[in-house]
């Protein structure tokens, strides 16, 4: 049986797990300090055209969200995202378990707008009670969001100037980076996003990764002894070199790139039979990741050879279904998929 | 100027100074262990009929709002509110500050309903992906509710058995709890709270008290060591007597109910006022704080000779005003308001 | 049966319980906006000669600690205290609640010097592991001590320096202040306190006051946003009056020093009827807490007469045995003390 | 330059990358929910004799070790290890970052004794001033310790007891297991520290994986809802196969044991190296980890061949020095090592 559930179903990028092979038996000393992590280091700023980042390897998206959040905010600040937020909905309360209060904002498309964040920090300013509430400190968007989409470029530099002109700082998930980037729809490049964004980091996870995220501290602005708060956070890998050695493979001649590139064409494909065969979606993704609406009883049928996500509930008779490509889907896979349909 | 901003303007009712007085020189052990504090502890639980209850006296309501839902709670276990709820928007985060999930619900009214809080718990169920989530373990609500609306016996009756059938603790935060339990409107006894709820709070600050809170347990459910967690959040008092000497003079001779009722009545006359003058209603309270609609100017015109308070915008030639009444208030400074209108 | 176990087993000085008479029905605002802790404020940066204070009013000395460790340190910097500090053993772990480490110092006789302090640090900077260690940041001491022995002004001068040289803050625990500045010992004012320490607290509820400590930072050096960090704690009372109210009585007319002295030479009589009749000295205490040796036997034929603090265990045959005096002690209850011995 | 500073200096072991590669296209769900996983479990509880073990996946022991205190105790409870314990030391306040206070004991060799344990339970039962301390509640060591030294079958049997007699987890960090277990020395299986102890972890990234320890509850006591604490505090991986593939291949065919005992063996050939040339040990340890004490002067002629690891100060002239090997050891470092002796 084929599995479209996730992006996370696969190992790592043989190319991944080749470099992991080939510095194996180098010593390297530990807590960051290798070559290796300081290679991934210089490769991703100049990748980012962003020779003042700083960088740091983390094992997974959540402890990423979390540390970042908690080393960058006071504890009566709060940040700001749309209720289908990652933060919001599907980390377990790990951002409250860190002691910040999480400021959601309604959406439809997992989208937030400049002009939603500006009515908000006005109706803040002038609550007679904001004495009593928490300081919003902080954006948070992914891009692409939980559902998919993507900012334009002109969209996220108008958010990223309400940040600036409100003291809130942008933070953007980039679980699923490559596949946002590489979108035939996309306008924005990674230098884009270091330069819009105050902090904001590489999926590793899922796009070709076994394990790994690299977090971009934009502008020389990671918080003073991040390495001894990761370390108090368990966050602070003994290996470092695991990580970074992952990322140097994947930002090798554009790897990472390139396999995003081809997990958005075939989730396009199956996009365009699903549409050609009247299922209605969900939300329109120009990603890997698809949201259409099914019946229940075909989700049923389905259930012997191929595997999707069940979103969530639609009506009685129908649910909402996640389609998900990633680097390691095949062109196969995708034709047994859509001869399915 | 008189103000009616709020019900913690005065100090403290003059019979309760006159207790604090009465025992001052006694010598007495500290840390709750004191005959005063168990006097107090025994005048409650028979004055709700609930000798089984466990009684704590803390200092303010976010502390024991803070105090309860921490160590009630696991810290993947998340607190259901209704949007407005004070946890949720006036206690700057105390409960994310503690590792909590505030979990809001909308409402008009202030109140949250069981149907409303079934469908919740239904929805959670179905989750596909509530493997990630906060689980709801706990509802909060106010009694009366920030909006100064109160529940009828029939509604707290069924909130707590839907609490009981989807394995939810039942919290009521009682800062106003006289002023809730003596409108012309309520059917609702502190026996009957000690019935229905699993913890509540029975407020001081608000009703005659200098400071202080009476925190119940309803049916020994008090956690284990409590009063070690209580030093440990800073929130043990060495002089236990200072608070409980206040609880057993407001419950002496129904010191506590007499005083709520005479405030609730003062502001049914201030709004029956408000209505002959056709001022338009925010929401239809029944006890001592009443929320209307005012003109910005006459607001303005106001401020030399009576304070509100300013609860909300409303637009942009009116606010929502809330107008509060007291143990404190008195007859003159009711009828100067009512002739300014 | 008289008590000399603590320093807080009667309510509050008579003047104080007076002050909160005068002022109980003069409507005020709350969280500390009112006209009566602006006097506080006022009168104590005069008393203390120290215009650039920051002075807030907390209820208790545990939440006091607690709220100045955690929000003047980041979590992965530490405060260092003796091992008998009262944040290191008797306030349940509150500060290690709070997510700091305390990093404890041996001492005899309850005080640490400035040459322990600095070979400490001298070790820490020199440890090959420090990158994995916690920082220290603050040194916490109390004055008096646990044991109720005070620093010169010469120490407490001496450890001033180092701290400024190690880039720690100084915090100083006044839970009993007045006792140490009365001491005919003592060589400090609190003016010395002000202008050698970073923060320190005057303690209230054992020197006068029925509850509260006024929480000082010297040079206008108070966090960022400090009532809503106080909101946060669930430190911050509605009613701020009762409490400044109760500071302002103790320093008019040097109430709270006059009660102190006292206080001191009651324990100094007591303390000379001791080595007059060869009880051994566990600790030189020159304050209002005298420690002494004393056969369990004799203990236990007390017990029905008066009661002592039974500190620790000596030896099989004796215990350590503390007996405190404080504002409330009368001279027949000294007088009756010493004839027993 | 060869480095024996450590233990993680090099990826994995060659049969472990071998098997990452083996599955790493196999399609599995995430977050601990594939089959490799679940072979993983059954591997370990069949080798360690212990079906009733929970047993769940971790990135790294500083994470572990502040998830299982974190879970394992409520916060006004307290870990007790000796002075040396990794969680006291090294870990940058992580356990108290999650609120919760470290109990230290002095120990000169890394061990703690049962009797050591006994005495300090009954001195916490008799202290007057218990209410207002910490409980104890958990004891952590290490096997091996950090100083490469080992308990006894006998010694940690009596261990065991003493915390079963005192209301006490027993919690075992196996960072470095491996070389504890094959020690020479070495009395005690994987099933012995199954059966004496609650919870225990088997170190992957000290002892052949690139990253990743197996934490185990030996008596299917794991909270409840593990992996949403372990989502929680950001340690639970979407790819939870990365680190089971690798225990799986670990205890395949002994690779465990056998890398172990072969790192135990060059360790020993070397400390009977530095014996035979008068180097003074500064702790006796039959483990991989060996420290002696060396002249400053020699560490510096050396630090162009071989890299030892700079442990602690001894006197103005020596430096006590770590010498240690691991499954990447070979055969010609340790002969290039002596020589240089």
């Amino acid at each position: 049986m084929i599995s479209f559930e996730n992006d996370y179903l696969a190992g790592a990028h043989p190319q991944v797990l080749q470099a992991l092979n080939n510095y194996n038996l180098q010593q390297e000393p530990g807590y960051g300090q290798d070559i290796l992590t300081q290679m991934a280091i210089e490769k991703l700023q100049q990748v980012m055209n962003c020779p003042e980042a700083n960088i740091y390897f983390l094992s997974g998206g959540t402890q990423t969200n979390q540390v970042v959040i908690d080393t960058m905010l006071t504890k009566y600040q709060g940040v700001i995202t749309v209720q289908s937020g990652h933060i919001n909905d599907h980390e377990a309360g790990s951002i409250e378990f860190s002691g910040h209060k999480v400021l959601p904002l309604t959406s439809t498309d997992g989208k937030i707008s400049a002009k939603q964040l500006q009515t908000y920090m006005e109706a803040w300013h002038v609550d007679p009670n904001h004495g009593q509430m928490v300081i919003p400190k902080m954006v948070y968007l992914s891009y692409p969001t939980e559902l998919g989409t993507i900012y334009s470029k002109a969209e996220l530099t108008k958010i990223a100037q309400t940040c600036r002109q409100n003291d809130l700082l942008l933070y953007i998930d980039g679980a699923r980076l490559g596949y946002g980037l590489m979108s035939p729809q996309a306008d924005l490049t990674l230098a884009d996003l270091a330069h819009l964004s105050d902090i904001f980091y590489i999926g590793g996870t899922k796009v070709g990764a076994l394990y790994g995220e690299a977090l971009v501290f934009t502008h020389n602005n990671a918080p003073a002894h991040f390495s001894l708060a990761l370390k108090q956070h368990g966050a602070l890998l003994a290996k470092g070199r695991g990580i970074s050695t992952q990322f140097l493979a994947l930002f090798t001649d554009d790897l990472y790139f390139q396999i995003s590139q081809q997990a958005d064409n075939f989730a396009l494909q199956i996009k365009a039979a699903l549409q050609a065969k009247h299922y209605q979606l969900f939300v329109d993704s120009p990603t890997n990741q698809q949201f259409f609406i099914m019946p229940k009883q075909q989700m049923t049928e389905f259930q012997d050879k191929l595997k999707f996500n069940h979103w969530s509930t639609f009506d009685s008779e129908h649910d909402v279904v996640r389609c998900v490509t990633s680097w390691a889907t095949t062109a196969q896979q995708v034709e047994f998929l859509i001869a399915q349909l």
